[in-house]
């Protein structure tokens, strides 16, 4: 309650003379983005409004809390007349704290879906905490529909009230997002362009094979087999004698294509065919990818997943 | 001729000595991708080892004109026996300079496709010079096909030997390699994910969709009209009041959806209907890009692409 109980000590004046360069400097933040903007701030602003300075660390600890916009209501109802200013600069830094400072992450997601199984992935390699949301596809949520308005899919990520979509722009805006710890992308650029063209591959080309796998029999399943070996073939090639695609630790290309060892099984029942004796090399890669708790707690329980497209079986019509 | 010439200049016994440090300082260079790699060089080097110091400015004035590779062949041709460790060094030194230094960028393309366009446009902001090579898609080339063994498809990007694939991937990298002018993703990790789920978008939904619109009559294409501008007002929405996508500069999803702008013409000679009529917003965004010269230079003439239009309609039976 600490911006409550200190505002009483905080000069109007000094607020009302700052007001001006404050906005300015919140548009400069919000132009240039500076990534560590509490210490631009103070060092432009700790000198000229002390004031403004501990309103910042007020504001700060009550975003971590998540009641900073609470809190500031209440306050305004509280407040009269020429607090007004005031309040305008009170939204100016909890917007700014709220959007830059405080982490609230949910994740829309299904359980069995390799795609939201990606965004669990990178979040656990990055240490986020969040929020898992499931959703029933049935029965579409308001939220979901509000925070995914052009495709209303999982996984659906939500940052401080802002979505992002589509499972390799997650990933991508988790590896940007939280920088500093377990780099997903390569830092050189081909390096980047090879991982981002072979996580496409696996967009393009495994789910829709996969899928005719469980979806179809006869010769359209045979050909369906044929198309995801020469598929993984191609995945064998690009691993190489490296542990993972990202070298020697966990990168984006693993994070996009590990979610599918949990289909695996379901594949290899519905088509009766072993993809370790196909494709061994791959599935040594997958089980050192399970190694990792990153992993092994994002991925469903093969035989779940299985059940569960038994059951998508009956649905489609397939048995 | 500088290589061959102070050839015998060089002391081999310095060559020798320096050989097991130089490689390491080779793979710590590949290791950390150094990005001015020869001030590397030259503050661990130059000092220790002078000659070699030499080797790297002969190396490097080679590189750039494109001949080092061959001039290297002859000198080892013209060599023998205790050179075989110099050769090794050479090896280095050449793999090294080819692949940092020198800028050999050649785009595999055919002038109407709105892929290709994407990557014309992008080297033009960046101003980087390169070799067109138009394909024929009918009869693809052992360099395409050797090129992009995964889709053998235009555009492909050749950067010092190596491909990169896919048109949004091509662009990425042209932004990530050719950092310093005229970025087009925008820096924050958030804005970043917005505009790579809107090129992704477009590549999602407006080639397969336009298509549609000249390749199919009656209802099919009444619905291929109403499904386009549904997609034109996302776009619009998400353009906002900005002069660009980009913002105040042309961006990443700019460069992805300009290109369709010059088939333009064709959706609305094949559909008969006006998309200045339905997203006013759109044409004079599009207008607007078209006043900068990377655009204006890339784009083709709308009627060279109708008439080609019309030429696919009737190898495809529409006509």
């Amino acid at each position: 309650m600490h911006l409550l109980t200190t505002n009483s000590e905080i000069s109007l004046s000094i607020f009302q003379e700052s007001l001006t360069g404050w906005c300015d400097v919140v548009e400069d933040i919000e132009r240039n983005k500076h990534e560590n903007a509490i210490w631009y701030l103070i060092a432009h602003w700790a000198v000229r409004a002390q004031h403004i300075f501990h309103l910042f660390i007020s504001a700060t600890s009550f975003c971590k809390d998540r009641y900073a916009i609470k809190i500031s209501t209440l306050h305004y109802q509280e407040n009269s007349h020429s607090e007004r200013r005031e309040r305008t600069i009170c939204d100016s830094v909890l917007l700014f704290f709220t959007a830059t400072m405080a982490d609230e992450v949910t994740l829309l997601d299904f359980w069995a879906s390799p795609f939201g199984i990606r965004v669990r992935i990178a979040l656990a390699e990055k240490g986020v905490k969040y929020e898992y949301s499931e959703q029933n596809l049935r029965d579409k949520s308001a939220l979901l529909l509000q925070m995914n308005p052009v495709y209303k899919k999982i996984p659906t990520l939500i940052h401080n009230g802002r979505s992002v979509c589509e499972s390799l722009i997650i990933v991508q805006y988790v590896d940007d997002a939280w920088k500093g710890k377990a780099p997903l992308l390569p830092s050189d650029p081909y390096q980047r362009a090879q991982s981002r063209f072979w996580a496409d591959f696996i967009d393009k080309k495994v789910f829709e094979i996969t899928k005719k796998i469980w979806t179809t029999k006869g010769e359209e399943l045979e050909g369906a087999k044929k198309d995801f070996i020469e598929c993984l073939k191609l995945l064998e090639g690009e691993l190489g004698d490296k542990p993972y695609y990202g070298g020697e630790n966990l990168g984006y290309v693993d994070v996009a294509f590990v979610p599918f060892y949990c289909w695996f099984y379901a594949y290899e029942t519905c088509g009766s065919f072993s993809i370790e004796a196909e494709c061994p090399k791959i599935i040594a890669w997958a089980k050192r990818c399970m190694q990792k708790e990153s992993v092994s707690r994002s991925l469903e329980d093969p035989k779940k997943v299985y059940e569960f497209v038994l059951e998508l079986r009956k649905r489609f019509g397939v048995d």
